[in-house]
C-alpha cells in the first residue's frame, strides 16, 4: 500500500531562481513524513492515511541516518497541494527505508523521487532500538520495491 | 585541492528536538557551495579559496540534479562557524558531482558527508550545456576521490 | 468582512524551545496574504474567500514597508491548520494595511494579532503607484477597524 | 553604547523577486539577539561584543511578545554580512526592548529599523520574572533612544 499524502506549498518555498527550492523538496518530504507517522489520539483513519504511528501516546522518535534525492522537474508555487506518494522499502533491525515520489494533485507529472533512512531511538537510552512486534505489524503492508535512483554514480 | 567554508551557523537552524534540523543541512552545503562559486568582480583570492567561479560576471548557472547525505553526528547552535569541505568528484560533459564534508573548526569531527550532482544550464535554452574549456581547468585542479558512502542499500 | 484563511503548520516551523518561532508567525502570515491575494485564472470563489485579487492576470505586485506584530499565546505544531482572519485597515493613496489575527478553527483562543503595510509597485517603473478604481471597489467591502496593539511603547 | 554584529546572509534568504525576503529580515535580527545573549564560558570579549549575557552559564530565557520593523531599502545576498546595531531601549519590570538598525559594512546605508519586546521567563515557573540586579547592571550601559517609527498609523 502507499500512503497519498497533500501536502501545501507555501510561497516562500521558492528561491530567487522562481521554483520550488532543491533543500525546501527535503522539507516537503519532512513534513509528508510527519504527517504519516504523527500520533493523534482517538485516530480512526481510513487504512492508507497516516496509521504509521504505531507506537502510542508516547510517539515515535527516529534520527534521520541517509537522505538521497533526485529532482525530475521544477516545481512552481501554487495554491492546491502537492501529493506526496510515501511507502517503506526495508524494515531493517533498527531502521526503516521511507520512500516518497512528489507528484501533482493529477497524479501525471513527477517532481522527485527520495529515500530516508530513519533509525529508532530509545528515548531512555538516546541509542537505536529494534523495530518493536507492533510496528513491524503496522508498517508491513506499506512495504514496497525501492526507489531506483538513475543518477547514481 | 579541497576547499574549507566557513559556514555560519544561525540559532534557528535548531529544530524541536534541540539539534541542527537534518534538512537544514542542506541548506549549509548549499549556502558552501555558493561561497565557492559566487562570482565576486576583480577577486584575487589565494588558490584553494573559492576559486570555482570561472564563468566570469554573467555567473555560473546550475540546477541541482540530485543530492545524498549521510549524517554521522548531531550538531548544535555554536558561534563559531562549521567547516565545509569542498571538492569536486566527477566531471562529466554537462554536469559535475560536488563533495562535501562537514566538519567542526578543529577537523576532528565529522558531522556529515554528502555530493550534491549539479547541471549546467545554458541561460538563453534553459537546457543543459557542456561544461567549456575554461571552467574544465579552473575545475580540474579540485577533482579528488568519490564519496564512499555505508549506509547505501 | 473578515477573510478566514486556513494555513497549515509544518512540524519545522517549531524552534528549539518546541513551540512555532516567533519568525515563522510572520511567514505563515505572509502565505495567508498570498493565499489571499493570489491570481486564480477563472476564480469563482464564494464571497469572503480570496477575492482579493483584483489586478487581472498580471498579478499584483506590493512591497512590504512595514509590520508589526503581538504574541499572545504559544503555539505547538499540530496536523489541523490555523485560521488567520485577515482583513484591511486602511486604503491609502498608494498603499494598504493588511490586517490579522491568528486563532485555532474553534476561533477560540488567539495566538497573535498583527499588521503589514503594503505598498503597491508599478511593475514597468519599480516605484509606488496609486491603488486603482477596480482595486479600491473590491477591496473597500474589506476595510474594518485598525487593531488596537497593547504593548506598544 | 550600541552593539555592531556581523550577521552573515545565505542566498536562500532571497525570496522569488531577489531580495532578502521581509521574514528573514527578521530572521536575521533573531540571529543577532542570539549572538549578543549567547553565553560562551569563560568569555573574555571586548566591552560593546556580545557583553549582554548576564546570567551565567544558566542562560538567559526570554519570550518574544512584540515586533515591530520598517523596511528602508531593499537588500540582496552578498557574500560580506551585513551590520545589525543592537541596542536597548526601555528595562521594564520584567521586559527590555532590543532595537536594531540593519546597515551595510561601511554604515551608509540603512535596510531596516526595528525592535523586539523581550520578556524574561523563570524557567522554573514558565512565568514572567523581574529583570535581576546583575542584568539590569550589565545592561544598562546599552539603553539608549527608542527608535522612532515613521510608518506607524
Amino acid at each position: 500500500m502507499i500512503l497519498e499524502i497533500p501536502v501545501h506549498l507555501r510561497w516562500s518555498d521558492m528561491d530567487a531562481y522562481g521554483h520550488v527550492n532543491n533543500v525546501e523538496f527535503l522539507r516537503l518530504l519532512e513534513q509528508a513524513r510527519i504527517s504519516a507517522f504523527w500520533h493523534v489520539e482517538g485516530r480512526t483513519d481510513a487504512p492508507g492515511t497516516a496509521i504509521l504511528d504505531a507506537s502510542g501516546a508516547a510517539g515515535l522518535v527516529t534520527l534521520v541516518a541517509r537522505q538521497e534525492i533526485e529532482y525530475l522537474a521544477p516545481l512552481e508555487y501554487h495554491p492546491e497541494p502537492i501529493i506526496v506518494k510515501l511507502w517503506l522499502a526495508h524494515l531493517g533491525g533498527a531502521s526503516i527505508d521511507v520512500c516518497y515520489e512528489v507528484c501533482d494533485t493529477a497524479r501525471t507529472k513527477t517532481y522527485a523521487r527520495a529515500v530516508t533512512t530513519l533509525v529508532l531511538i530509545d528515548t531512555a537510552t538516546s541509542s537505536p532500538r529494534r523495530i518493536g512486534p507492533r510496528e513491524r505489524e503496522a508498517w508491513e503492508p506499506y512495504v514496497g520495491e525501492p526507489i531506483k535512483f538513475r543518477r547514481r554514480a
